[in-house]
């Protein structure tokens, strides 16, 4: 609810045509829906420039459904993060040109194609083979929120060529979002080498001391190379909101 | 065994009635009863006004079944958390008033409706969609226990509006309970809004660094508003409990 | 700001009185005063009965000093907590009726005796002597704050029949603080014993696998025994805070 | 190997039955057998009075029978833990008179029937109903071992009377094991009330901030009441052995 | 409050000499000595054999002489842990044949010396020189509560040897303690050697990973070696009146 | 080194001007200044458009006076961090401009004062006044490089409308740096208010469960408010330098 | 890329065989091979004397038969790590010599038996059965890379003349590699009897408070044997290699 | 003792000059010397090659003195490690050509310099100036144990042309240890880039989510880089031998 919403609602006050109690509803109430089992933040769409995203995990079928149904109703372009395949199936009766990507499990609907700067594009790198879903989680997210995305998998540090043939990629991009597990060494590398942002995603890929991606996660975070930032582990979604919303600065 | 109990067996010790090994025996031997497998505390009616409930993780079905039996012999309404579909299908061949609330994976026998104000409401808010089964947890218990609870669910900080749009009912409360997974931080501020008990509930909700809870647990402790306090993580029948012993105070 | 306060601004409006930028100026800002290092919530006492406790670690002399000044000006009682003794001898240099609580380290100004009823106490238990200075820290917040506090020291579980000596305390109370370090498992047998609202303060007395108060704080969160509820670890101005606010329900 | 079997060594050396080479691989080589994927220590019944236990978890089905067929040709009593349904039905093909304990996943070969004398006999208690899985390992390793013990359930803090009312077995027994999970108080308790070896066994019931037995360990370490030494979480075996050592000290 | 003692007062209400409310009273005030900051638990002394041992981390100068005062007036031999100098030099001036040890920072009273059984001795070994403060607190400790006690330091596994030397110690010995920091192998290894109670003291000796004595707590708590226990990190009190406890078995 | 040094040197060598055996050197050898106790990485000027940043925690005093004394030769601005009062003096002696932030521990050289973009400004948010020494270094950190920076502080969510109060700054600001301890909520709710690059710097201020920071940096990696990204606890350095990145795109 | 290449390259274009651009290339793009989902890394064997080895966990079926594929074009032995069966199936459709090690999940193609020094053999020793899967990846790996190995299983410290019985083996043996689980003593052990490197690997066997090898790895890393280094939990495979490596130092 | 001493002892026993009581003797006590606070492994030269090194932390000055002056009886090389400069100064008393490294934290005696192959030299790498202190105890370590050490400081990834630049030193090298802090990537970089071993070492060196040298450990375990290895956080002592170990293999 924005200064001008509130002018007008004032005016009609003024005028009359709102009674106080009215008034002082309106001032409180801001836009959204209720569903009892969710409130659709329709505000969000005018707030951050984007429709809220259902985290599907912990919700019934039935549940991301609905949402879906309330979200398509008002929004062009829907996305639904961590869907199981059997989500997605129920989605698709009710909007059939949602589109599920296996992978990274993300349900899309994408009905109006932003307008892409392809001369600012996101760079997308993984370490391994291994990062992939949660690599393409983040570059679908960036895709569907209005950026070109390029992506370059399996270009760790235990074969550091293999990234360093990458510079040109590098040196163009934007925006570097650097998705690794294990020890995480590729996003402090990378971090040295640009100055650019870098969104740092750990993974949850290893085994035994990675502990479910603690040790990328801390590896991240102590990173020597400054101008790297992270998102909680696996958390693709957050590092394609992010790197979306620093693309489109102007 | 109240002080009552314990004047009339000397009483009768007085009177003769009962031998000196009897009155040591019952001086030590406060009402339970033993199944081998479980010593249902019957004197828990008495001293805590809400007979034994019955946590049936790690149980056997059978053990389920036999603690409800003889519970529902000596009690009006009864409460078992953390049932599986199975222990309830054994249980209601038994006892075939019993009621299954399939999300809080409750079962609960009500024969007897208790009496409630509903000027002292306990109000159960969520943050998000996927904390509904552990916030029902805890409203079915306050329930069962004899108070009225309102529910509002899925108004977390990322939409803060949707939190604000519910000032009438977080004023009108007795208490609130906030189930909130991820970082948690509604808690917070709703301690900061209210001057009642806010009783939080870190939920597992969420994924990598949320280490099944511990990320909205340690939020919650550490939480900067004052009368806020915290529950296991999914404890929704402690906060439950807690918020219906705080309710019938005067 | 309550609805009574908006109605005031919005009749003001209705009248001429307020331009409508005002108005849009007092819906947004609600009272406190602005230091640059510190924002002294002004509001707090209308919105939860008690001015803004001053949390002393982490702030230079001159700031506690700068904050205590304010509040000092618009409120009769006030509370610093965690305050050194170096900070206390600079505040008591302007507020001369200052008080120093040396064992939990907390400043009180207290010019407003506040009604007590004596019939509803405060119980304050500790497991050892050596929680004393938290104990402390949450009896006298309780105090400041209007309520009776009664307080029973080293009840802990070694010598578990000193506890069942204060059973008439136990039953008289209204609501049961404990502070425990260590193993913390006094707060599962008091929890058990009694109905009321049992807030159960973890210390970091202890050494070696209490981990700073670690193995206090998760016995407690896993207390078998119901309607207990726990605060930080050492946080007995959060224990304090809650019990006045539960015990002042009516 | 011991004192009297060097000397029957040496003996024969010095009477020229054994070559020198001869003698230093015996004094090399203690008694074992190798079955490559095994060295079962057929000294360790002579070392510590019962034969070499085996642990069942990561062996495969046919390891457990090979090492099992082993040990029963040497031994008379035999105890294998943590096997599942499948290995027992394996051994007790060529084993027909091994039994399984299915709710502690034991199988007892028990040839001879130790002596027992009645007068020392070990106590198992548990808190809860979930716990005797764990407490039934323990049991019943002390009693394949020639131990007379008697099992309480269902005695934890919440209802603490039902502890009480056992006081004339805790202070008959000679020593006691207490299995408890959540916040593990009764091991602290029952350490306050008797001057016996008390062996706490931290069990993985619970959830949340129980972190798989997590709670209930660090409590158990951290004891206000001296005399009390824990076991690994679960691990009701090493308790019941350790008991039965101590119950077998004259 | 043993069964003796109820007879007595029950016989006492039967002829008279008490009134119904002073039985109550009695049987419910079991014997402690209240100092407001310590209830001294006289009663332990009848409950287990030992006075109550004085912990003075966290405590105050004058609250440990308070407590020390009190004990000797009813008590032989007191034992105060975690002692500074400070404490000592302030005791010693009330109780002059107080002696302090200064490694493992304990004040003893020793008025009468405990009849021993030298055939039943404690043995108390350690890993390394560092581990000796710790060890000497399980020594002196067992040695007031009448045990003899044979101490063999620095035989930790880098050079195996030096443990394999003490066999015949090992051997003779009725309860074996262990303290042992970095890696803790050497309670396996004894646990390994012997039939006898193995009690296991994890030091904080060591750095790094050893995250204050965690690396030896684990190590000690998954021992491979059936019949060892474990007590706190550096907890050589606790090990040592085990210890005591388990020596004086028959 | 970029594509044209490379270029230039293959033309000289293709004119006979280097060597082969130079020219490998030169391909290999990138520049920097080598104290044998620190490699002085000039390159990074041209890399990353700040020379290399001196983390003074760990280094000798001689060694930071060293490695500035260098720095200041190549380089008109210069940035040393968690640097002491005794590290600034000898580094004052050798270069008398530079100059000390008390508070956030930083010492500076700046020669020349970059021109600023005044509608393109970074906001600094804090929590609560405690925050600021963090808070201050990612301050002067970003103005250092260039920037306008604005501040506000404490404005944590106990007090939530302290922050609505600023919401104009927060429309007008161009990337969000939010610094914040105990349960860092504050990061959570500005990220759902608004579109912008938001930057978290958990801060070690709070106590108990805070562990060192580790709920705030829990709190911030989960939050559910999207476009949030999270930096070492502590670290303001490194927000404030992502921070002048992200401002400085175009 | 040697700088034999580099030599080649420059001469060439000296010759007028390259042009500029071309070198430039040649000089950024180290040799691998683009899979899109994986770059593999055929610079590998030359830098390293090995081809890069599949860790196929986290890859899809598809990948990993891809990936092998395209390794088998270029190289004679292939290893393939924590292999399902079911990627076995897939993979030896298309090189039916390729070799599935069940217990361990290797996948092995062997086309040319590397020469083997007998003399300079590598020993496996495991703690107990159950680090048998873990210890044959070791073995395995180092066979195909060329190493005469021994095994020696179940030698753990509960039972420790059984490893002695080894003191042989463990004399003439090149390096050690110890999987041991639980409390991991056994490689301590065997550092302070050898002075040769051994190298641990903690292996996740064992319950409780072993939390998923964390004992074994803490216990390791804190050995108070020099000469001994640690591998992630599980990692057979970096053992393997890293003995291999040592084992071929002349 | 070794298998010719073994024969010695029995040859004189055949001849009558060893009665059988002596030879058990001598078969069961190996050499060491016993200083009742340590027992000095004498043996360990024999064993390992070079004599016990003294970890002072946690030793008291008369105790480090003790044991120096008993292994300079002895041996001609001696270490000690983690002296402070106290103990120094009362060991150079007695030793007067003992050498402090004051960084290190090092005593050395050095009274027989041993040969060095100089073709095989230990190459020492830190990530940054802060780690020195711990590569240095390294070094020194492998010095003194007979080896050619190199050191190359500060060439962390943050400037990963430092470390490439070093290049011809990687390559001559016959072991690599690196110790870095905060994320630790060197290590990885490194194992990526050659075929030696490469010891790991973590250090404490960073300050947040470094948690005391964890996130470094972590990352190193975690290695996508086979052939590393780890040791313990800032354990260059162990790191110096191992090398010293691998680097005189033959």
């Amino acid at each position: 609810m924005d200064t001008l919403q509130i002018k007008n609602i004032l005016s009609e006050f003024q005028l009359g045509k709102l009674a106080m109690e009215e008034v002082i509803d309106k001032l409180r109430v801001l836009p959204y829906e209720d569903l009892v089992y969710a409130k659709i933040d329709h505000h969000r769409m005018m707030r951050q420039g984007f429709p809220e995203v259902v985290y599907c995990e912990g919700k019934t079928v039935q549940q991301v459904v609905g949402i879906m149904e309330h979200l398509t109703g008002l929004n062009r372009n829907i996305l639904a993060t961590r869907a199981s395949c059997e989500m997605f199936e129920a989605v698709s009766k009710i909007i059939p040109d949602a589109h599920y990507h296996e992978l990274p499990r993300l349900i899309t609907v994408e009905r109006e194609k932003r307008a892409v700067d392809e001369k600012r594009f996101i760079l997308v790198l993984t370490a391994g083979t291994s990062d992939i879903p949660v690599a393409e989680e983040a570059a679908v997210t960036a895709e569907i929120m209005g950026n070109d995305v390029k992506r370059v998998f399996d270009v760790g540090v235990a074969g550091i060529h293999r990234l360093f043939a990458q510079h040109e990629l590098l040196e163009q991009a934007n925006v570097v979002i650097v998705a690794a597990g294990m020890e995480g060494a590729l996003a402090s590398v990378v971090g040295g080498l640009v100055a650019k942002p870098v969104i740092a995603i750990p993974t949850s890929v290893g085994y035994g001391a990675n502990f479910g991606g603690l040790s990328a996660l801390l590896s991240m975070l102590n990173s020597c190379a400054a101008g790297v930032a992270v998102v909680n582990i696996d958390n693709g979604f957050g590092a394609g909101r992010l790197a979306s919303i620093i693309n489109n600065m102007r």
